[in-house]
């Protein structure tokens, strides 16, 4: 999902109000299903194609732990065979069919449902955020997504390799180890934005522009998506770190102690992020105003020179038959000179108000900016 | 309820205080009561209609469950019907008849009382809230509401039809199901909201006026309506989920867990939403200001050139006898080049501080802008 | 205690900071004390005037229970007696002669304290808040106002009847239903500030002047005062409603729960009413900015159209002897063609601008107005 | 410590980073030490003066209740005494050197410590914020403060006529004592904040200046300083009153829950004033805003008046030689004509425009400026 | 870690999303390692260096307290032998290679980790932030720093002297120490913000510039940096206070609920400054907007005396033949006297408004200046 705009940014597939409870609905452009099942024992893996529900019983009732790892929702056979062979909870079914669901980690006795939402940077244009449905049990982990994910890449060469420590240990540290690794894909997402907003603030104290303000509001509106998947994706790390019968094991608990923390790190940033946008907006506003200022400023000399200097010239442009200043051979240079006392009186009070220094903006005031950036 | 205006936002229904409690007062303009049973039992479904106390109770105590469907408060009957023949406790009672309430799940031993709000959008007019009065015992559940509600036909149709999941189970679960489909109605109401947010950070970035801060206010306040009910309703089903000896059983709990989660989601959209329309304000505010630099800059250019060559035109304007400049030749020409030069001076000035490139507001910037909203 | 400044507004009484615990001091202005004792046993009310410490003690005594109501503090005998004569803690006397206590409820064992402020609506000149300090015992509750209380007489007149619900019940619900009368007294007041805020809405989004944020102010500031009281009352309640040892039967907590229930209706709608007093003073500050926008707009268009024209005029008016326009006979027809020319320039530019599209704030234009309210 | 500016406002005597723990800095200004030690039992009460550290534990292990109270740091001698005669923990100790400690309670076992920080008004100068350091023992309690505070003048009365209550109680009832003193020493304070925000208040309605946004901040700095010592104060009395073995005996934590009460209620206005004070900011600068509208105002309609008479005026200056309408006789008074009928038009323009309605600020308006107070 | 800006400002070390769990990267420009291992039992210290492995097992299972003093990062050998050698978890060594962790306490049983920041100022020009990283075990405790920490040298004496306090307990109080040192480095960084924010204040009331905001903005940044590191050092400090069963003995406690009390302490003040500078930005944006209507004041003020001037004198350097004032010997005198009155009937109405009141801002106001500052 790319976040384009306001209305798209929190948008969740959902059935009708008034379905049946249990109920899903899978959008005509779904990506066609493929699913592999990795099968590994310590120190062996083994990799299948799976097609249909009885390989799917197959695989994950085969010695070791198995991973199911399937990409796009298809016409919905597979959403099928996970209810009706695996026996996984209609209403888990249902999540994972309508993405857009909150992370979160629901106990549905022998067949859970895990939840986390992974984000990706699409090259300055935004941020995609991509559902990671699990369904954990004792001896498998079936994972879904819309589209194929890049990020468990990684994972996946590690357990192929069939020697990495995911090999030894079992379907919950596997699970942890992909929650894990969608948690740390958000590093780079907010490092991207932590730069975004480093040089919009270089922009605003330098050379705001009128758009600045709209790039502002862009950044705070991805800072806020990140912020709120980030937030429930913490509570649910939280709420599977403290279940006693979970499926996690004790020392599994404290790998996931560690992403939990990772979590925190995201949001300990993400928020300062929020309050660093929400400041430059303030700096931004008074840039502004200090702008209209100078402008205002500008007018305000130059109309109040030179109104009372016309007006002078206005008089001795008048026509009446007696006015005897016109007749003296001085009269001319003499009302140059008043014009100029005027003047220069009127530019000593602005003087004195500091009306004249003038604005630092050009080159050399560079370093001075860099110094207020300190 | 259509929400018009703020002081219409939260009303709330009251007999006037120190009334004898559990007093309630029907409005005199109440819809006339329509009361229709359901009663269903394994895979059959029987419809009845109620039209006296008598047949209330005879309704209740038939076997299998029964749904209690009725709309309209009328003359106060259904209310008098339910606390004396079927023994709901008169503070229930007053509830039902003061609409407006929160929402919330009261235990009051074998009658208890869930109040919900649905909320149904108006062809953008706004949305309506329309308050679910529940009474939820052992074998039945009856369901108070002031006007007809579209939201529940589904429920009906599956119910009638005597097959569907919601038969073979109990009064707790037709009472999940309804809840449910309340809750699931906040999402199309959600979605509308959001699009007209859409619209309005398109119009605030691209071309505001003066109105728009007034739709966006209007905005605001619907959300506030929205998440101040949908918060509420959170904390009953909280409430619902947890109770131990509620009624409801074990499997029905995971489903209102569910429902739960639901609300969740609906809350995080909103809140995101409102505080997308924060943000909104901000930009609309700097936009409207810049608005108004540009007309104050297109002032100072046009005075600051012009107020000095009024000026010198004034100067040469004056009938002093002796100045020798009128009386040259090249005086008249000379005179339009010093207008020329101190011109094309201020001109280089304002160009130098970047005053004279132009607003982007026009047919090629629209691709700039496009590139802001990203 | 009118609300009319800030200072007033939180103001309590309070003796001399170091003076002795449990010292309290009346004020000289105190109203003299009336106390009359209703003791009503089922289906039987007497009513008596007390006006000693011994016809206090015997009323208290009497079988039944018995409400004793006083109003006005008086020389402090009142409160002499409790203390001495009713074994009341001399801490809880000194709370009930220092009115503007939060409301709270004090357990000091057989005689415990409940402090609740009773507001009422002064014809729109803001609000009153009245202190009602009840003691509470298992046969007799006290309660002190310092004026009389209206809202109370519904109550009084259920007593004296002997044959309401309040007669057949303890001492336990005769306060709870005092408790009920109070908080719905807030129900009209509220009602009261949302139609002025609703009518301050139309004139911010109609016709603001520069008064419109002094009275939005001095709503918000009573918003503030209500939402104070009220915040604390519903935690009064909830100690209440939870304190299992308390002077509350179980039938009479799942009263209190409704009251508690009334509270929270209370401040919902008082902390929805701040949200959107806040959201209005932003459209109040853009509305009169946009104002602002006008008045220099029309400064700019005029001033920009009529200087280059006057520059003109003032380049031909002025004297030099050779300047061949002046003498050609199509010369000031070629003027006055050449200013109309710059004018339609100017005039087709601020056109193209947008400047000249009339302000929309004319009968015409209402309509939409209200469009803009929906 | 009177509060002068931002920095001194939070201020903390703090020993150098790495100190050894407990290692405590006396300042050298600190004044010199002078120890009263108030022996007393039932009726009677003994008075001495205390030089040394024998003295010192002499006058605490007397028969009866002690009160240790010391003024002035001196060489630091009595903090010595303290830690090595008396046993109190070296970080009490510490703490009691270091003042600016937030309020607190610290059981050490034997001997508890509190600080508490009592305020003075300074006479409208701002608020002085005095730390009172408390030792308290089975039976001696030592109190330590920088300077003498005249506070618990009245307490130290009470203690020596020998019959009041705190003569009968143990040596907790004397902290309780000495604790509320300094809670009640902040409602005067508060009241005095009140009054000034009452009077700016009035100033921002009728005639604001530039210089009353800086007592407002002024006055919000106060309220942040009052405000975060009350509410750790609050924090401390929380504590100490539900501390089950606490040096508190369970009648006198009846008395601490008073002191618990008022602190609540200084939270309670201090935070009332805080949300005023933020309101009025927005009051001012709408009202400053308001003052620049009225000056563009005033610029905009005389502009618009003269500037076009002045370009017809311009028209007929000029020295075309075939301008017809300079040799008719009418010429002059219908070009007059033409002026005053522009002026005219564009007067009744603004008139239409509401901007010639008259500013209300002057002696009739005063009465409506009332109104709006309200 | 320098913070030059808001990127920079939260950035931690982090390995790609994917990696072995407990996988760590050690930077390539890391200083390198240089251990020091302080051997302390009573009254005597052993100071060795530590080059290997074995040298590092050594020295920590050496009779006494082992105090590992590691500096650099180095090739990662370090971390390597911690985890190899020592039985450190991989997950805790991560963290101390990935810099930038929140302050924690994390329970490995064993080996425990504290991660805590050290807060250095630099001269002004903003703070460094440092990682310090702690191993906690029964006898011995392993710090690392990536770079010499000089917070730590009073520490290093009081150890090699082997006489103080801390030579004479465990290795948890050496643990205290080490971070009650950290804590109180931020005492002298918070006064220097403070006196930071106090110069803009004074700036800000009297003559601010358009930097002014840029450099409060930077302060804000510093302040929620500090807030951010200080506020999970608190929760950490508060977990291992609590944990029962932590490497911390019950003496030790009760110093770390004094560093707590001082990091609550610094919280409190860094809180405080924080919302002092969103208040002077209030004060500033007012005093900016001050000064524009001061500059729009003095332009209505000249144009609307002179330009009716101007008219007037237009219109008698009109041309036309037939203008019987112009002949009037009087004339000339009569149009000065006109322009007199005018321009005086306006300067009284000016001065009636208050507008020409003098700008307070010159030498003799200072002192009021100083008055508005209490």
């Amino acid at each position: 999902m790319q976040i384009e705009g306001t209305a798209a940014l929190f948008a969740r597939r959902a059935p009708p109000a008034g379905s049946r409870p249990g109920h899903f609905v899978v959008p005509d452009d779904a990506q066609p299903t493929a699913i592999r099942a990795l099968i590994f024992r310590e120190g062996h893996c083994e990799e299948r194609s799976v097609t249909s529900a009885e390989e799917l019983v197959e695989a994950t009732a085969a010695p070791g732990v198995t991973w199911i790892d399937a990409v796009g929702l298809g016409d919905g056979s597979l959403l099928h065979w996970l209810r009706d062979a695996l026996g996984v909870h209609p209403l888990a079914v249902a999540d994972i069919a309508h993405t857009g669901q909150r992370p979160k980690y629901e106990d549905y006795g022998e067949r859970d449902l895990i939840v986390v939402q992974a984000v990706e940077s699409e090259d300055g244009e935004g941020v995609s955020i991509e559902q990671v449905s699990m369904i954990v049990a004792r001896d498998f982990v079936v994972t879904v997504t819309e589209r194929p994910l890049p990020l468990f890449d990684p994972v996946r060469e590690r357990v192929r390799s069939g020697t990495a420590m995911v090999c030894r240990m079992g379907a919950d540290f596997l699970t942890y180890t992909l929650i894990d690794t969608v948690i740390d894909g958000y590093f780079p997402v907010v490092e991207e934005i932590a730069e975004v907003l480093n040089d919009l603030e270089d922009e605003i104290t330098e050379r705001p522009t009128e758009k600045t303000l709209g790039y502002l509001h862009t950044v705070r509106r991805t800072l806020l998506a990140v912020h709120r998947v980030m937030y429930r994706q913490r509570d649910a790390l939280g709420t599977m770190m403290r279940a006693e019968e979970a499926p996690f094991s004790a020392p599994v608990r404290v790998y996931l102690r560690d992403a939990y923390d990772h979590s925190l790190q995201v949001l300990d940033s993400v928020e300062s992020y929020r309050e660093m946008a929400v400041g430059l907006t303030d700096v931004y506003l008074s840039s502004m105003s200090n702008r209209l200022g100078e402008v205002m400023k500008t007018l305000t000399i130059v109309s109040t020179i030179f109104i009372p200097l016309s007006f002078i010239a206005g008089v001795y442009g008048m026509n009446f038959e007696h006015m005897p200043e016109l007749g003296w051979v001085w009269g001319y240079p003499a009302a140059l000179l008043l014009m100029a006392v005027v003047a220069g009186g009127l530019l000593y009070s602005f003087w004195r108000r500091g009306w004249l220094r003038r604005r630092r903006r050009y080159p050399l005031d560079d370093a001075d900016g860099a110094d207020a950036e300190r």
